[in-house]
């Protein structure tokens, strides 16, 4: 008889327990939504410190205005008003490499340099700094990319960045992962020959793994961040859509090109 | 030309501007990631109380330990380890009318008797039961259901069910969903001829139309819960997997049945 | 101990087995996919007659440009091109009410006045018109919708309804629900004022409840159809992207409206 | 203003367009759905040895029973009936790297070695081998993986393998990646100590890929077959459900331990 294991929940006829807590007793009314969004991802209860960033990192993450993403969504829910989930789902299966990615690869990218650097806890800048050189080189030498630089828009700097990195010092969760970013930062220019942004998906995914976050799910948190993005979408598609005019925009200025075969 | 407007967010070289407000300078780090949800769904900022019992709900709603749609989240980054965002999509797809949908349906529910009443500030607890007595039996009487009564396992009272109720009375925030809510569940017996328990989901759709949500998205925020609880669960299914068990144990007990055609 | 019973498959070491039969032996090579497809849905094996018709409503199923499904499958596969199953899905989740649901609503109406009528074998069209009469005279007084009648573009006629009634009578497949669609197509001009063409969605609903596929799944069969022409959306868009032609419109021509609330 | 190219379909007030042809009067009842199909991945008609090695690989995919894409569409179909769409783009979400995967994954294994090979057109058996055996000695000590070896359960050798091939020769469709195919098939017990099958999966890749179907999309033609094989499945739930003993059986087995962190 197989066994399915699980530290998440358990319930009894009178009670609700999750992670090991009352639910109704001790949980509701008492934790944030975020907190609990923490604590189920790590089952580890956050400090108030780290919830603090987490807290942050998600509302920095929830919404970019209209990306594919959302269109998608809206598209969707233009098209199948009866399934509220699926718009959802739609918009959320855009959370692949190209952009809700980055997050993830930023802190992998910045997680794998760290797991070879031994103690940093009294470096100071012209350590991460090398470190930074010695890794973007590196990187740039095998072909790879640096992710987390570079935005569309926001070319002088991204506005989120540094208040993300505030957030953190303030906080008392700055550690290793924002400290190579910004030393990334300082040194990219030297490497590429030319200055970028930090991005502000790039820095949520330093400031989530040094709020100790699991770095294989760090993608999971820019999901749940834009899953209130896409509620946000979905409910203005009701009042005031655009789907049906992105349709009609395309379909109208379609242009036949014969077949290639 | 077309044109899409939107109200949720703009951005120019060097702002992110966020329903109106400057997402650095006025939101990060400043409001958590709960009332960012509600603000998206409703371009409108909760008062302190509706934001108390909006954190609550969500809490309320974050997980049922291994429902149908968990375990299906499971078994498909089972399948598809690379692609969190369609484990997690998975997972919500099977918030629909069985499970996810109770919440919605109540709150509905709820919501269109409570626009017949006319004005009801003032009302008494044996005017709410009148209120109720009414619709029940109406419901009754046209062979609908009843939405948020019942639960295979808490037959004896959900406990989350006081506590939402005790917050959003705490909080300022309890009104005719609620009350006629609680009217349902005094005198649901004498219509129905037995007695069942006030589901957790049924007070989440009633507190959250009390708490100013849309009450056709109300589905969406029982999904915004369960996206954090799908990342609870395929966190814990990289650790401790219940995927290749499930599978072995429904592949091994299949028993084949001659086609019916 | 459970056991989970099937008709569809089951495999031993040397062998593998679909709906009684072996794949390998009997299936593989001498049957088409349409075939299969049917077979699977039905658990019975197609008539020559039956298949001909299931495989011409899939064609015309396939395909119809740049729908707002084809368009969230493209930006899907904009945003995530490494999830090739996440843009497909997204592409099917808006396979709701308003587009692809005509099939599944126009076979659902047609079956249930159907099965009020008794022996319809040698009905004269008379007989059928006073039928589609009395369905269409009953659903307009009840305030619903007919579905089948209307197009978009095709205002004159959509061409694929004539062929696929055509086909259907040379397979011998023409039965009663085609008979009350081309019914309803004569006689709703005298109910509801103004003459509409009868649809290829529709149609292609009553072909398939003609052709023996169960009422229920209907919606299923445009699904698979439109698989195929979203793999062909996608293979596209890899050649000749409009993902981001379309993501750059929309966000350019974005139109910040102040927050409702 | 933006043009959207498309050879996929166009239509007019009058006539439809698929692939440059007019879909009623040129397609319909014309072009099995596979065919179509074919015709949409690559807008080049197949021949008819293609279609028939297209046909025959896409019934080989279809279904293989109680997968877990397969348990966790019912799953969610169980809790979400009144959306098909939902249910099998949760089946279809499943189709990543580790099972539906193995079609793609040596398709463009086989294909990236055959680029590097010249003008095979005349080889024999002997330069075959040795070019495999090159190929996973190389792939080997990379320390990379062989895909289309091995199955759990066919562990004397795959039925459909031989027979795919066999029609792929009787079509005179057989190319370079089955005879490599074949060949990673007769060497590989030199090269990794031990004899493993060649498995349905992999054959089906190395065939679409000599078929002529894009090497970048093969995944997509799993999809497809696995989408009916899906729909086989919901028509079976909707009959004869596994969903709720699937669930009740984990529940029941639900083992509590204590959180992590």
């Amino acid at each position: 008889m197989p066994e399915y294991p699980t530290a998440i929940g358990t319930s009894t006829v009178d009670t609700i327990s999750l992670l090991g807590h009352d639910l109704a007793g001790e949980l509701l009314g008492q934790i944030s939504f975020g907190e609990l969004a923490y604590w189920l991802a790590t089952q580890r209860r956050p400090t108030p410190g780290q919830l603090r960033v987490f807290e942050a990192v998600l509302v920095s993450l929830a919404d970019h205005g209209f990306t594919p993403t959302a269109i998608a969504a809206r598209l969707t829910y233009y098209s199948a008003p009866d399934s509220l989930q699926g718009a959802i789902a739609a918009g959320l299966l855009g959370g692949g490499s190209r952009f809700l990615g980055v997050t993830e690869d930023t802190g992998k990218y910045l997680h794998d340099i760290v797991l070879t650097l031994g103690d940093t806890d009294a470096w100071t800048a012209a350590q991460w700094d090398a470190a930074a050189r010695d890794a973007l080189t590196a990187t740039r030498a095998a072909g790879g990319k640096i992710p987390g630089l570079g935005h569309p828009v926001h070319k002088n700097g991204d506005p989120r960045t540094p208040v993300i990195i505030r957030i953190a010092e303030e906080s008392g969760v700055k550690g290793p992962h924002l400290e190579l970013f910004e030393a990334v930062g300082r040194v990219h220019p030297e490497v590429l020959g030319r200055t970028l942004p930090l991005n502000g998906a790039g820095v949520a995914g330093a400031a989530l793994a040094d709020a100790g976050l699991p770095i294989d799910l760090l993608r999971g948190f820019a999901l749940l961040a834009r899953t209130a993005g896409l509620i946000g979408h979905l409910a203005e598609e009701r009042q005031n859509p655009i789907g049906p005019a992105v349709y009609a925009e395309v379909d109208r200025n379609a242009v036949y090109t014969p077949p290639a075969g």
